[in-house]
């Protein structure tokens, strides 16, 4: 393959970006994350001793978290704590020469500690800071304390989300801050095309909450209260738009996603099972008969999907061209050809629990891929690179400020 | 407000940069909006005719699509037939002058069309192209049709999420297009990074598919499994990491989601529902056995949420700091003074519909704050601007181009 080639001699896009990772846990890290993926130098600050909270996450082996090995990848760790004067003296002056910094602290916080914004600026007005909080840095709920289930629950999105016999579906990891995440570094991007390539100079802030991130990506959501009033219901895993869309159980107790709206696709679907006789059938002949008659025509599907395995229900699907395709777990994801042949899932050394495999880097760029070079590491590993070998700091000064806890 | 009265004179942070939207639907036009929200000249290109799909979807207002309204904020609109020969000139004397192409077909559709990324960069060596697809441009899926829907289901994520008794539980809304859209943009913006800051002068292509944006985001997932054979299941609003951790219903049938996994927010909720003591209860006294005794937990926070209505509960909450939120429908949303003090929704001028209302731009950038200019506009509003004003085409190319279906 002609970009697996090309992409060992490239050095990735973001080499000479300098990001300073001074989030904890989710949102933030993982802001940082997509810029190291993609070569930016990202120096993470942790608390002395403790480290960042996913160091103590499960799931763990033999003590060590598995979490840290992903969320503190490729990144360079130092520890040092903001909340001391001279640890915020040395801050800034690892703000001097870098680009971006991320934090997300409670609104306020970083302010206390004589680290806000303005206070950065004043000694780097070019740099770019990522805020991201739960509320943002403004309004009545600002000051609260928000985590991802909280934003996720306020977005709207779980509302209709899941079966209406059940109660609303949040999700099992933090989308939110991942999505939040995703926003920050783009957001930093544009900000940093505004500096450098407009040519401007000039940095700014960047204000993520974790609840807007997501209410944004569902595009319909509000123009259609707003014009019809329409609120949007929980409807399994139907939709109100679309019919059939819906997942179907196989004989072997695996699922399959069906999405097969569109006329040609029902068509092909209804070919799949024996019926072609269904594109005729006034109940079903177009999409909004469709999602009229859901319950009947899911009924008539799902009795198709239950006389098979999935190998042979994929099997037929895949002679009509159904969009359709399975549930998978993990244990699937890893025995799939495809995610093979793209290289999702890749191993990386590392000195604790030799060699580990996680997810590659998204997206695939041609010229100047990503690349993963090495997992999360020891807390304060590049201690010594930072401190002495680019700040400066001499042998004593560093034993007197571990001394006192600041780094 | 300083960020506010600020936004209103500085230009969006990627004014002067041209984007071509050539997708359908909805990742491309996504990842496209992403970047027009923020001051880039999106120009879209739509089926003469019949124009982008999403302007035949529910739901719908006198006859015009919301969704639409939208999906196609801010774009510069042309008609252009890209399945004809002539329609291939147009577009590559458009790439001329890009600096970003997104788009969305099947993989080798481009290419069938003499527009694929190396006919692109032959007119164009510094174009950025964004290629969004359900398998990716890769692999032995790579042309098999894919939709969100069965993208989200082969992420792995629905397999975790939603309740063990219920089936796996999709996204009611296009989630696995949003985040492939995020990613399209953010990716576009490291190449462009690549090409203008770093000076290479050099385009690429990006190759993003639907599934692998939503299985990078759930960082644990491949290395549980990798480590520990850990397989992630559906719990319902539980999680296998944290507890309490869960929606709770009131007594006027609202839901609330809590967070309270950590010792100081779970000892705060203990407070808050009247129950102190919980906190040294040895089934309760750390994270470890709250989630080994999750059943018993839910079932005594659950006893006292069923007590209250929605507003007595979170003024109970809030007074104890706990980490809570209501979970908000679109109705809630409207009458939240938080969304309102944020902006989150604004009013934009429509010439078929008169105000409508939808999601204000994300993230915040406090100099360069992206903005809605106007909500989707007529097909080919802009064929004059683009052909004639743009490309110098004559009164009498466009009649016959017209004519001949290619615009």
């Amino acid at each position: 393959m002609q970009v697996a080639s090309a992409s060992r001699a490239a050095e990735p896009p973001l080499e000479g970006l300098t990001v300073i990772d001074a989030g904890t846990t989710i949102a933030g890290p993982m802001a940082a994350s997509f810029l190291s993926d993609f070569g930016a130098e990202v120096i993470k600050i942790e608390l002395p001793e403790q480290g960042d909270p996913t160091r103590q996450w499960a799931p763990k082996k033999d003590g060590v978290s598995l979490w840290w090995k992903v969320s503190g990848r490729n990144k360079k760790l130092i520890t040092l704590n903001l909340s001391k004067p001279k640890g915020q003296e040395l801050l800034k002056k690892l703000v001097l020469d870098a680009d971006i910094i991320i934090e997300n602290f409670r609104p306020g916080t970083m302010e206390r500690w004589n680290v806000g914004y303005q206070d950065l600026a004043g000694v780097n007005p070019g740099i770019v800071m990522v805020r991201i909080s739960g509320f943002g840095q403004d309004g009545p709920y600002s000051h609260r304390p928000g985590y991802g289930t909280i934003a996720e629950a306020m977005s709207g999105i779980p509302s209709f989300t899941g079966f209406p016999d059940k109660p609303p579906a949040l999700s099992a990891f933090p989308l939110a801050d991942a999505v939040a995440g995703l926003f920050g570094a783009m957001g930093a991007m544009f900000a940093i095309y505004h500096r450098d390539v407009k040519g401007t100079g000039e940095g700014q802030y960047v204000d993520v909450s974790l609840y807007e991130p997501l209410f944004r990506l569902v595009e319909s959501f509000v123009i259609a209260f707003d014009q019809l009033g329409f609120v949007k219901q929980r409807r399994g895993n139907r939709m109100e738009e679309s019919s059939p869309r819906n997942a179907y159980e196989t004989s072997d107790e695996a699922w399959v996603a069906v999405s097969a709206s569109s006329q040609r696709t029902f068509e092909r679907l209804a070919h799949a099972i024996g019926r072609p006789e269904l594109a005729n059938d006034p109940r079903f002949a177009n999409n909004p008969s469709r999602v009229d008659n859901a319950a009947e025509l899911d009924a008539i599907i799902a009795r198709w999907f239950r006389q098979f395995c999935l190998g042979d229900c994929m099997e037929i699907l895949k002679q009509h061209d159904v969009v359709a395709g399975p549930i998978y777990d993990i244990q699937r994801i890893f025995q799939d050809p495809h995610y093979e042949a793209r290289d999702d899932i890749i191993e990386v050394e590392d000195a604790e629990l030799g060699t580990v495999r996680m997810q590659n880097v998204i997206p695939k760029m041609s010229k100047t891929p990503g690349e993963v070079k090495f997992a999360g590491l020891a807390l304060g590993e590049h201690n010594h690179e930072i401190y002495v070998e680019r700040l400066g700091l001499s042998r004593e000064e560093i034993e007197r400020l571990e001394a006192e806890g600041i780094i």
